[in-house]
């Protein structure tokens, strides 16, 4: 097949760039001073041995984050990212992740070092197995597996672009297989670049201890983590394959295919047979160190390059001999894996030509790729200190490499726990939606972003799939109930025809008609708003009645924002929140308006900018506060009190800077769930579960708490809310803490407190 | 108590118009001659014993429509209006209701006159006694009775107006005795204007002819429908009211207390005893003939006159003697009764002196009334061929009662065939809504109204409630599910992860990146779209690929709709729609734009003047198909085929008005449910199943529906709706209607299902 030409057919350009990805990284856990962790993997964890994100490999302190398929690199960080943040907050505020591949210091003893606690006797087994083959001490090994699979519409393009293949599946088979070969016989060059292993800590070695620095220890056949020497296996057709494969097995110097350790695997299907049936899916890439610069322990420009890579290898013509090629690669890249890392490396000129190459590809191929790619590698290749075992292996000599580890571990580690209300990768969305995917993430349950704009959520636990918008909305609740909740007026009704006490009212629909009812309202503490109010626009409050001209400007600023208006009774009292999820209240929230608490010493100004400082303030609802603002309104409500921005209130008196106490305005959110009473708590749940509702927050005004909620006018439901905000339950600004996006998930998927039930 | 000071207090007089009402009208079924029917109670009316609105009384073909309680006259009228719109099409085509009070000619032998067929045994024997009692020719009287109660905020400010009576309930009592005391004093007034039943046809009197017109012989004592002199009761006090009624029924002079067949029965409990324990709840006013001028017996008017005047006999005072108060109300009654219909009355004097005052009352009340309400009483004092009696007797002298009656029944029974998709009362409700009300009602569910704009219904049968909005939206559907289908790109997902063919495509949220992608498109059929369409606007379709400057064109023109934009694959093909509820297609529908079928003869616009001249076509969805218009874009269109609106189109040549083939704009809905082959039904039932959706229009392209479904590309799914519309297939322009909102009903309450099987 001429795939120099099939390449740069019209018809399959488009697609070059098209590809699925994902990223197995295994890191050990270590505590805050670099030295192995001596606990077990983190309880928090849920279904640990079938966690689809965080498992444990060979030991039980080696941590490994495994992405789900990604359809972009940009999608594949951000799953690198998120699950990440869960494994560091899961593991606790003690421990970290070890950033290199190599461990740092081992016990003496090899049987200290712990298998990882599995459940399945049979995978303890084999992990008792390797413990024998290879020893546990290059177990502790740690690296990045690479998962790759081009895009299907590539395939199917290229397969259109050609004739000497008639069926698909060989066709694709054979794509992988030239990949392979060529990543295989050229991967000394991403050792060279990203090898990232050049010395040992204590203990790593027993004999054989090497003297010199080197580029990539992990990488090295004679030192890394390898099958032995007799195990060949020919990558000259999917059958020689899978026959050599199968045969290393019979012979007993592979335990299983598993064991194979080829720095590229060939994956489709669950086992050898069937990858012959269905060809080849997708290659892993075996032979990549942790970065240790990256905090997920690679980088987007890495992933770049081996996606080019991979192409140029597709368009890169290989040698003639296939087993011949593959070897050559293995010896090739043995003696780039031993060079010293600040040293050229001997195929320098070789590298220099690839390099070229594909840049020259990437324009006739029209593809798009980072502007510092190609400057990076040049440098690289100019500069054997600007590879990764070079920058580590420089920065070691200046204090040790273990100190650089430490180092570097524990920024990652100060990053993860920064803002712990936030899931990396994902901090554009919905904070209730973050912090839900955070605990689905940590639940084990496989969480698909369907629509990112839309917090739309697709959450799988083995076949029991949940949908879940803005981390509320979900199958619990039943359509109308929510358009229940949409309209104020049928709210009211359903809750009055099952006996709550709501603010009594009337709904109009012209000006002249709420105008006719002046009388019946006049005298009486009322409250004008829009049927639909957005962010509380066009409502007016008369406390003590009102005079004509008042109710009439009321009236039309309330038409103003809506085609209906409703006039009601006003209620007084402390306005809650009350969180109900399946007929249980989870949360109580009190919140009170922006404000600040003066010192005697300073101005108002200076003390807003003060608790703004609290890293829970932000902006646009991406904090679980928001940050006091000293705009017109603000300023307006401090003239009415007789202050400006510069008045320096006396000691402990407490400035309002808003009427209204929304979170969203700088207002406080105070968890009051266990001084509210009982007998409140249950008001809340029944009128809930009088509109038919299971995930609601709804607002009661009470007067007095410490008065029975049976008593007469004892409290009125304000509004029941569709879709609450949990965010400011999870993070108060004051008192208990309520996870209530965990008893969403709990209540979503039940049978993980089975399981956990089980379990304990 | 000093009612004429209460009545005036500023705390009173906003709530004086704040009522509750009922109406229960009977009438008697007829054939088109005005023939008394001989068939059965209407089958399609279920639940016919226990049905909260369509009854029977005393005669199997004795109508009784009963409206719930209404707020306000309006939705009481209203209820009326849909009540008998229901009861006339549950009849049938060959059935009418006979407007008057008075029977047509009944059979010679009481026999005949067959008593209705209900399944209790105890409501069978009970009208056996009355037969017995009072003979059947008397019990085939009809009339209206007007349920009363005042609203509770006047019965509360009333009782703060006062000191004399400190039990609230005891306070109640009282207002209603004295309103009810007075009615029975003054009810003569009432005979006078709306009495109509002035003579009898054949059979009706055994004996006892009455030669000469009366007023009403309905109202008369004598000749009416009363019980025996015998029976006499107190309206003292609630205590002797209760005393002497059990008195009677124990001396044997009433069957049962409901016997008893007061011109006012007071209301409240279900029995004797808890009317004495609740108080007097509200007044039923029995003594109303049918209006034979009006289409369900009763005007706007006429209510009006009797909220009015039971204030103003509030407002009156009562004699001393309550007793003969009382019993001189029933003399003058029967004299006015029995006057002849076109003499003035022996009290106009005195009815004078009433107008008179309740106008003032109104005045110094501040109470809003029609403005024609005193002009037609003053109308009616002046001349007494204005009264209903004096109307029904002048116009009756022309030819006969009968042929009159006859010929009102008629114009009532066309009015209500006019436009079978309409539910009288709410036309301004949606279509699919009214006709999802008609058949609650006629199913016998319960119907509230809760938000009349928003089209929200409360439906309850027995205990059992269900809350729709929009006809389709229910409990039965998740939220979530909801949300799916709101979010096309969220519905492609999850379509195509279940292995349906959708479109191919992707969604963009910048120009920019929409054109970097320009290369994926370019030689394709494919579709440009708003992600969020709002009919169909920012939609540019390429049937063979584009050049890079429509493509931009159509991005940017999609960007004006949404901030997020789709291109998809274009999928050549019929779009059918096919409206699945639980899992099976129930309907499947064609559209066609808008066209007319040239004859030779005809210009487009005579063709289309024509077309739209079906009384299924209308304007705003308020009729199942949208008139065609001739404006811009449909001359455009004409334009592009080489026509112009005075063309004259070759005989069978269809001429297309519109691209689109929206109903809204004019398109035909052609039903086609039998035509479409089973596996594309299972397709689109499935594909609902797959979105975790009850109720949906799904839309499907099919390019061919002779090829099997399972072939490749045989069909692609474009949309799947949650708001489907239901009426453009109840009413469709061609094919066979499917009553959707039936099956809505039914799998809402599929109770009723069960109960008619059990019954058949």
């Amino acid at each position: 097949m001429d795939f120099k030409k099939m390449l740069v057919d019209d018809q399959v350009k488009p697609y070059l760039l098209k590809a699925r990805y994902g990223v197995e990284k295994e890191s050990k856990r270590v505590d805050l001073s670099g030295n192995l962790a001596k606990t077990d993997h983190p309880k928090s964890i849920s279904q640990q041995d079938e966690h689809p994100y965080i498992q444990r490999d060979f030991s039980e302190l080696q941590m490994e984050i495994i992405t789900p398929v990604a359809e972009t690199l940009e999608e594949l960080f951000n799953y690198l990212a998120a699950i990440h943040d869960v494994a560091y907050r899961s593991m606790g505020k003690n421990e970290m992740l070890w950033p290199l591949s190599m461990p740092p210091q081992l016990p003496e003893k090899e049987e200290n070092i712990v298998i990882a606690k599995l459940k399945s006797d049979e995978n303890v087994r084999y992990r008792q197995t390797l413990s024998n083959s290879y020893g546990r001490r290059k177990q502790m090994l740690c690296g990045v597996h690479f998962n790759f699979e081009f895009g299907d519409e590539l395939i199917q393009a290229l397969f259109n672009a050609q004739s000497e293949i008639k069926d698909y599946i060989h066709f694709k088979t054979e794509i992988y297989l030239k990949a392979t070969r060529n990543y295989l016989h050229y991967r000394w060059i991403v050792t060279y670049f990203y090898g990232a292993s050049p010395i040992s800590e204590k203990n790593f070695f027993e004999k054989d201890l090497l003297n010199e620095a080197v580029r990539s220890i992990r990488s090295s056949s004679k030192y890394g983590y390898t099958n032995s020497n007799d195990v060949q296996v020919s990558y000259s057709s999917i059958q020689n394959y899978l026959t050599d494969l199968s045969s290393m097995v019979k012979k007993g110097l592979l335990s299983a295919e598993k064991e194979f350790y080829s720095p590229v695997r060939l994956r489709g299907g669950r086992n050898a047979a069937e990858l012959e049936v269905h060809g080849i899916r997708y290659i892993e890439l075996r032979n990549i160190d942790l970065n240790p610069f990256e905090t997920y322990g690679i980088s987007y420009e890495q992933a770049e390059f081996l996606h080019l890579f991979l192409i140029y290898l597709l368009w890169k013509d290989e040698g003639e001999n296939c087993d011949e090629w593959v070897k050559m690669g293995d010896v090739n890249n043995d003696i780039v894996a031993l060079e010293h890392p600040l040293e050229p490396t001997k195929f320098e000129a070789e590298a220099k030509n690839i390099i070229h190459e594909m840049e020259h590809l990437v324009e006739i191929l029209n593809l798009t790729v980072s502007d510092t790619l190609f400057v990076h590698l040049r440098e690289m290749l100019m500069n054997p200190s600007k590879t990764l075992a070079g920058r580590l292996y420089e920065e070691s000599e200046k204090s040790s490499q273990n100190e650089v580890a430490t180092s570097i571990a524990k920024e990652n580690y100060k990053k993860s726990w920064e803002k712990p209300y936030q899931l990396s990768g994902f901090i554009d969305m919905e904070l209730s939606t973050q912090i839900l995917m955070f605990d689905a993430i940590q639940q084990g349950i496989k969480v698909e972003v369907l629509d990112r704009q839309d917090q739309f959520l697709k959450l799988q636990l083995k076949d029991h799939v949940e949908y879940v918008k803005n981390g509320n909305m979900t199958s619990k609740d039943s359509y109308v109930s929510a358009l229940i909740m949409e309209n104020k007026t049928v709210t009211k009704k359903i809750l009055q025809q099952h006996g709550f006490r709501v603010p009594k009212g009337e709904e109009f629909q012209t000006i002249e008609q709420a105008l006719r009812s002046y009388d019946l309202f006049s005298s009486k503490s009322f409250v004008v708003k829009p049927k639909t109010t957005n962010y509380g626009l066009g409502i007016s409050i008369f406390k003590e009645g009102a005079n004509y001209e008042d109710y009439q400007k009321a009236i039309t600023l309330a038409f103003k924002e809506d085609s209906s208006i409703l006039i009601e009774e006003f209620i007084k009292g402390t306005e809650y929140r009350f969180f109900v999820l399946d007929e249980k209240v989870y949360a109580v929230l009190l919140r009170i308006p922006a404000n600040v608490k003066g010192d005697g010493n300073h101005t108002i100004e200076e003390l807003v900018i003060q608790k703004n400082r609290d890293p829970l303030r932000g902006r646009d609802h991406r904090t679980p506060l928001e940050s006091i603002q000293l705009g017109e309104l603000e300023n307006l409500m401090l003239k009415g009190q007789g202050y400006q921005i510069n008045s320096i209130p006396e000691n402990g008196k407490i400035i309002y800077l808003r009427e209204n106490s929304n979170i969203s305005t700088g207002g406080d959110s105070i968890d009051v769930t266990d001084q509210i009473p009982e007998d409140y708590k249950k008001i809340a749940a029944d009128a809930v579960s009088a509109l038919g509702v299971k995930i609601c927050g709804i607002d009661l005004i009470i007067e007095n708490t410490e008065v029975p909620a049976a008593n007469k006018n004892a409290y009125g439901i304000i509004e029941a809310n569709f879709n609450p905000s949990m965010y400011m339950h999870v993070f108060p600004y004051k008192g208990k803490p309520r996870r209530l996006t965990m008893h969403v998930i709990h209540y979503l998927f039940p049978e993980l407190l089975q399981s956990q039930e089980t379990t304990n």
